[in-house]
């Protein structure tokens, strides 16, 4: 590790021991997870909630005048509420508990979208979106005889926004596009994109799964219609995710599942729907999740997002000059790193990416490999699967430098 | 309490000990938790299971060749395995993880309802389900022009399966009904339905929400074709649910969410899909409440389904012949013991559902109150609300003489 790159902006070395799962040994060696786009670790706060959870408040929400619901009751909305200004919503309303991003995204297609997307209308994507914001929009576009355009990269990996400007028209009614790609790291310009579609009235749905873990979020800056993350991504537990829904959209978007606690009247024929956010979550809700997503808000506005994203900055910074220096690695994304986010996305000459993410496995380095559920995107830049090193507040130089000798040891074992 | 009537059939007192939050004091009270068909309360094998998982094995399944997602992989798909020998399906495609019932009953509308309803064609509910199995289908219905038809009670509030007979016909398409009421507490002959539907070559999804938790359950010799059940109501965690499809549908019911991990090739206008149960499961699945899951059924297997059944209808039958002998309350529900699960609903004469509730609460009885999400069961029996106080394998005979002398209170209270 070299003198200019210190650890300038959080207590990594603290913050390691909040994380009980680091102390795992794979293979007997040291655990160095770099795979935190796919999911991140949890500490022990988040792991406590849980359990406080369902030793202290555990009930069905909304549903029964009793002690332990009125209690669970009040911390799902505090939860709300606290993701409302997690995310600077203006309403509470506008936040609805999901599974996850995935699920997040697919209401907006069903409901919104199978209700305002009609025969010769578009669907503005980008060809580094995640399957789980194209497939979606497959469907809907298939169902209503709609379009389906992609805006490309520049020359240097980020979106191109000539060409955004180009394929943007009246026909256009939705753009959806990822706030930060999990392959290239690069972060898009939502705000402007969104202030372009909006002038041809289209609407705007974010997925914010790669972003709102490692970076300050605001979308009423944003001026977006829909924005969706997950949990699990951000220290939270697995099961919850959020979709944010515009204040001034709330009546316009049918409800998504249909059951329990979204109704006013039900009649045999038909029914009517509760005021947002209820009319959006049917059925029991993963109280518990909720809840503890609080938690892990807490443990990462404790720390800080800006703090967090300057320190994967420098992981980053630090990590494309290590890997840069390896002649045998291609890098895939914007050269500079303030265009990007903490994750490095790479190929080593001649080897299968499963191949070199097994290699690294064995020495405890836990990255991913694949086409990280972006095939449009693989097929662009003409590779069938890249390695993924992910970063996040856990992170250090030490685990890039391991990174950085684990490849050595891959390209000596192939050569 | 009287001689008669003795714990058989598990051993509560211990049982009890199992669970943490019975030491929750409402009001200073002591906690009679009798709202378990909302939702039940976690023993602390399956508080540690949750702990266990995020401190020794998370990472997300399917996508990474490394340490943490091989161990986290292996258990999801063990907890698939382990789903599928506790309902007996015959293979473990059938089994999809959903967040709960509400969202299974969903997929299968969203799904294979919009494929396989068409205009003329009918769906058969019963007056007596949930909202979670009638709002879905008035949706289908709406969408395809399809009619909705309800199965009535007999006198004794048993369903009619004459009225049943005579609605069934070769229109029917789907017949969707609960296993269990979760008002009125009838089983409902679920083999003997979906031998006749057949027939008819008609569909049957059963609604196991109420069921599952409290009987042993054999899909293969019911033979229906969709069976849906949540986590959170068998002892297990929020934000997990099942999905059972029988294994020759499999093929024909279209994927429900679009995204990651459920697809085999996609294509800027296009995608394939895996095979199941890959393909129903799109995104990052709840891996934590599925592994959890199987300590929740561990836990009542160890107990064993038939035990924790015969234990409720003891509970049930000292219940019902308890509060026969307040002649100020009205029960709701066939009168035989034998024909039912472990709830009562009932009422104050004089006394609205919701008062009851409250004032049980000060006595820290948690019971529901309310339509229960059934609101034409509730149009049907001419009421607008009940109480509700539904059991489970920590409830006791001095459970229910707390609830008996709570209701003389209230009594006094408004007399």
């Amino acid at each position: 590790m070299e003198e200019d790159f210190k650890v300038k902006y959080v207590d990594v070395e603290k913050i390691k021991k909040d994380f009980p799962i680091l102390n795992v040994k794979p293979h007997g060696k040291k655990l160095i997870y770099l795979d935190n786009a796919a999911t991140t670790q949890k500490p022990i706060e988040v792991i406590k909630a849980m359990d406080k959870y369902y030793e202290e408040l555990n009930a069905n929400v909304y549903r029964s005048p009793h002690y332990l619901s009125a209690l669970s009751t009040q911390a799902y909305e505090e939860a709300r509420e606290r993701v409302k200004k997690f995310i600077n919503a203006k309403r509470e309303e506008s936040i609805v508990f999901t599974r996850n991003t995935t699920e997040s995204i697919n209401f907006i297609a069903y409901s919104w979208g199978m209700k305002h997307i009609n025969e010769g209308d578009e669907i503005l994507l980008t060809i580094a979106e995640h399957h789980s914001n194209i497939l979606p929009w497959q469907m809907v576009a298939e169902a209503k005889k709609a379009g389906l355009k992609y805006v490309h990269l520049d020359e240097n990996f980020r979106l191109s926004m000539k060409d955004f400007k180009e394929k943007m028209s009246d026909k256009v009614k939705l753009v959806a596009v990822q706030h930060m790609s999990n392959v290239l790291g690069i972060i898009n310009p939502v705000e402007e994109i969104t202030h372009i579609a909006h002038k041809y009235g289209a609407k705007v749905l974010i997925d914010g799964a790669q972003s709102v873990p490692h970076m300050p979020i605001d979308v009423q800056r944003i001026g977006c219609d829909f924005f969706a993350f997950s949990g699990h991504k951000m220290l939270g537990p697995m099961g919850i995710g959020v979709l944010y829904i515009k204040e001034d959209l709330l009546s316009d978007v049918p409800p998504f599942l249909r059951g329990g606690e979204m109704i006013d009247e039900v009649f045999e024929d038909r029914a009517t729907f509760a005021p947002p956010p209820l009319k959006f979550e049917a059925g029991t809700p993963n109280v518990k999740g909720a809840c503890v997503l609080v938690s892990a808000i807490d443990y990462i506005e404790k720390i800080g997002l800006s703090n967090i994203h300057n320190h994967e900055g420098e992981l980053l910074e630090y990590g494309l000059q290590k890997m840069k220096e390896l002649d045998f690695v291609k890098l895939y994304g914007p050269n500079d790193a303030k265009e990007r986010g903490g994750l490095i996305s790479f190929n080593v000459e001649g080897v299968h990416p499963h191949d070199v993410a097994t290699i690294l496995d064995e020495e405890g380095i836990a990255v991913r490999s694949g086409h990280h559920c972006c095939l449009p995107l693989m097929r662009y830049l003409g590779v069938p699967a890249t390695v993924r090193a992910s970063f996040y507040l856990y992170n250090d130089f030490e685990d890039i430098d391991a990174l950085v000798e684990g490849l050595k040891k891959v390209r000596k074992w192939f050569k």
